[in-house]
């Protein structure tokens, strides 16, 4: 489905710089993009990667326009957001599958107290138990399981096979991927005479507006009040939050993060993959968290930390600089250990002279 | 619905010190709880934090009544276990929803030679095979699969989609969480011309009395005999347990912990978040492991290992304190260093006394 | 079921050395192996082992003969591959469950569109949705939920509950786990005025043939054209890979390992468990990843990584050792410190003779 340049520019609201008669059939990123295909840059940093680029069209910023001309004979397209106007683009080569309008399955299983907003689906295999209220337009996949007492917002998507034990909340536009576990009991227990006894969890898990969860992620349910995932947070696949938690707004974790019991963290927090944090830890906002890092203590608020233990970036670099070379320095210690001796044996000739026999 | 802490008292055995007739409506942390919360003090080292809670009444121990008296004006309710009074009334306040009585749904799939308890529900989307044998008062969920020749004791839990491969056997009182996946085959292969050959699994999985599983966790099975997860042993989500483990009696591992094929460990063995243990370890019991420790070692009874490698306790933090001095060491050699050529210059000096001529 | 040596030495085409009139019950590893049973000798390294085995019969390889005779009085069978005779016999013990033949169970819900191969078996409560192409002899369990548009080869095996989202393509033989997610959207936003803008990700996952996927692990569609997983591959449970990961052929993942986006592999790569790569890495075939490693940078082909941050296995040992001698060579330096001073002192003392009084 090639599409004239000139229409495309049109379609994302843009400026043409070179041949205006092109046609342009795929988006493609920047280093695998081929003449037939439109590409964008992302900022000035990536001049170097759009000098070898293939790309027939490229999607520029106002700023980088003669960058962009001396890195490439690409035709240009200038536009105020670059990536914006890819993905724009993107949908129109590729375009999404609509959503789809099936209604209420009758294959489904629900309770008859559930109430269900207007514009609704319900797969077959889904199960929804007593008292739960579903917003306007949600989706709700085959498999899924919605417990007793559950409270949806609008245009919730709940992928196949994802879990929400009783009485959780989730507020509009909130997307749980195929597999999620919501509201499990936390992992309490009481130590006596020998064998672990539950703590019952009364609490619940709140989810709020924009929140979107990942696949086979675990987010536990708290033993009393909630646990909080604050509006517009993404969390990714794979990642566990403990009993308790209270997660800000607007974060964003990667993989197979996971927090212990009773932690919380401000705004815009960051957490690159695998990162675990221990319990009753509170991360400030805007803070970022390496790949891997295991958090021990409190963090403040936009610092940069890594490290297993964690500990803020300048700190660690300077540390793993000097870790680097620590084969290093056992040399040079050596070496000054002979130095010294070597020394210390003149010193002692100089001082004692031979003796003369005291006969 | 506010109760007299007279009534409280009485619920849980204690004995009052201070106003007899206040009423309270909720329990709370320590640090979250106002004048009609009730909460409690674990024990001597929370006194802090005591000293700054709002609480309207505090469950205490004989032990800390003093103590508590010089933190806070609150009403103190003496108990001998103030955890256990806690939770007692917090189930007072936030009833538990009650078990539900639903028998078999005829919308579960059941083979027709699975023998079921009395008591036991199985819930619409339930799958269950030929020759299943589920115990008394089982609380089978939706989507939950289980396969062939499995055998569960009675009040086991599977909550939804959880899954069974076939010929797993599950003790009494066993709680599955919601995604799990017990019997998998073991990640075994034999590479042959550059390709791997699955090994065939023909063990099983056998997870004793009083076992809990978090959401998600899964257990591979044996390739010959049992990987087994001993009674009383409570595993939190996320966690990999693979082929031919060997878990001992009340371990508590928390979320994503890996064990890789054929380990052993003894009873009361804890592992923190994110541990990982090599293959074919043994973990001596009551052993305690670190968060994020990776293990490649076996380690002795009782001991207290973190860091990765994994080391005794006393001497990673010996270890860390050292690392966390790099820096300032090798400084320190930097200034030894240009000392002793400061010294062996003098030293040189002295010694090669300016010459003469030697016309 | 008792088996005479001489029918199981016939069934693997082995040879016997020692009594021929033995009976054998059971397959055992060497630890574990009674009277009663078969085991092997993987490798001229388990002769130790055998040496306390009480084995009644063991399977050796031509070349170990000799050394395994020095180290028991059990039965030999001599045979090419011990550890695939052992596999057979294993089988001949405890059989395999056969291939169920089911067919297309009527309370599984596919829609009309979908095609299906002769031979294929579909479950009760599988859910296969519009324009889905299924191959032969495939099995598709109870709560499997295939999206639109996905196309599978022949003898696909998908375990209860595995989700594949829309437009999906598996080879032939592939094997996917209980509670696998393949193809949610990947983790990708625009960060615009504050919010996390969801990208559209319009790519696909394309799994090739004879790849076995875990319980639990999850693999993200990409954003444009496809996450690939190569032929061969084997993939453990709980690993999480990110979309726009090029996954070469015949690698081998251990459980909780994690790749963030836009990897590639070569062939051949090895990880171990709980491994974690960061976005945009590429691994060189055949290079193998020590269990927890953190890969920051590309790693070259046949080269073994460790370590957090990963690097060559050599350097990290060297590191390591080093840093284990850490505080002993804190007390060298001290020691040094010590001796420097008292010199420089000796120095000082020689070198300014005691002054007389200028008066």
């Amino acid at each position: 489905m090639a599409t004239a340049i000139s229409i495309l520019a049109e379609l994302v609201g843009g400026r043409i710089i070179g041949a205006t008669d092109i046609s342009i059939s795929d988006v493609a990123p920047l280093q695998k993009a081929g003449a037939a295909d439109i590409t964008y840059l992302e900022d000035s940093k990536k001049i170097t990667k759009l000098k070898t680029s293939t790309a027939g069209a490229v999607l520029v910023a106002e700023a980088n326009i003669a960058a962009a001309q001396a890195a490439t004979a690409a035709v240009l397209v200038v536009v105020k957001d670059p990536q914006a106007a890819f993905v724009q683009i993107m949908t129109h080569f590729r375009p999404l599958r609509p959503r789809a309008s099936i209604g209420i399955d009758h294959r489904a299983v629900i309770a008859a107290s559930v109430k269900i907003g207007d514009g609704t689906n319900i797969w077959p295999g889904a199960t929804i138990a007593d008292d739960v209220v579903l917003g306007k337009n949600c989706d709700i996949h085959p498999g899924v399981v919605i417990g007793p007492g559950c409270r949806l917002g609008d245009n919730v998507t709940l992928h196949p096979n994802c879990v929400l034990y009783h009485d959780i909340s989730l507020g509009s536009r909130v997307i749980i991927h195929a597999g999620a576990v919501i509201g499990a009991d936390g992992f309490g227990y009481r130590f006596v005479q020998g064998e672990f006894i539950r703590i019952p969890h009364t609490g619940t898990v709140r989810i709020e507006d924009d929140v979107e969860i990942g696949a086979c992620t675990t987010i536990d349910r708290a033993m009393v009040g909630a646990t909080v995932i604050g509006r517009g947070t993404k969390i990714d696949n794979l990642v566990m939050i403990a009993h308790n938690c209270e997660i800000g707004r607007h974060n964003a974790f990667a993989s197979q993060v996971g927090f212990a019991g009773s932690c919380r963290t401000g705004d815009y927090v960051r957490c690159g993959g695998q990162v675990g944090v221990a319990d009753h830890i509170t991360i400030g906002s805007q803070a970022a968290l390496g790949g891997k890092s295991g958090v021990m203590g409190d963090i403040p608020e936009k610092a940069t930390y890594y490290g297993y233990p964690a500990g803020p970036d300048m700190e660690q670099l300077r540390l793993h600089l000097a870790f680097r070379k620590l084969p290093d320095l056992r040399d040079q210690v050596k070496e000054l250990e002979k130095t010294v001796k070597a020394m210390q044996k003149r010193l002692d000739a100089e001082q004692s002279p031979p003796q003369r026999d005291a006969a």
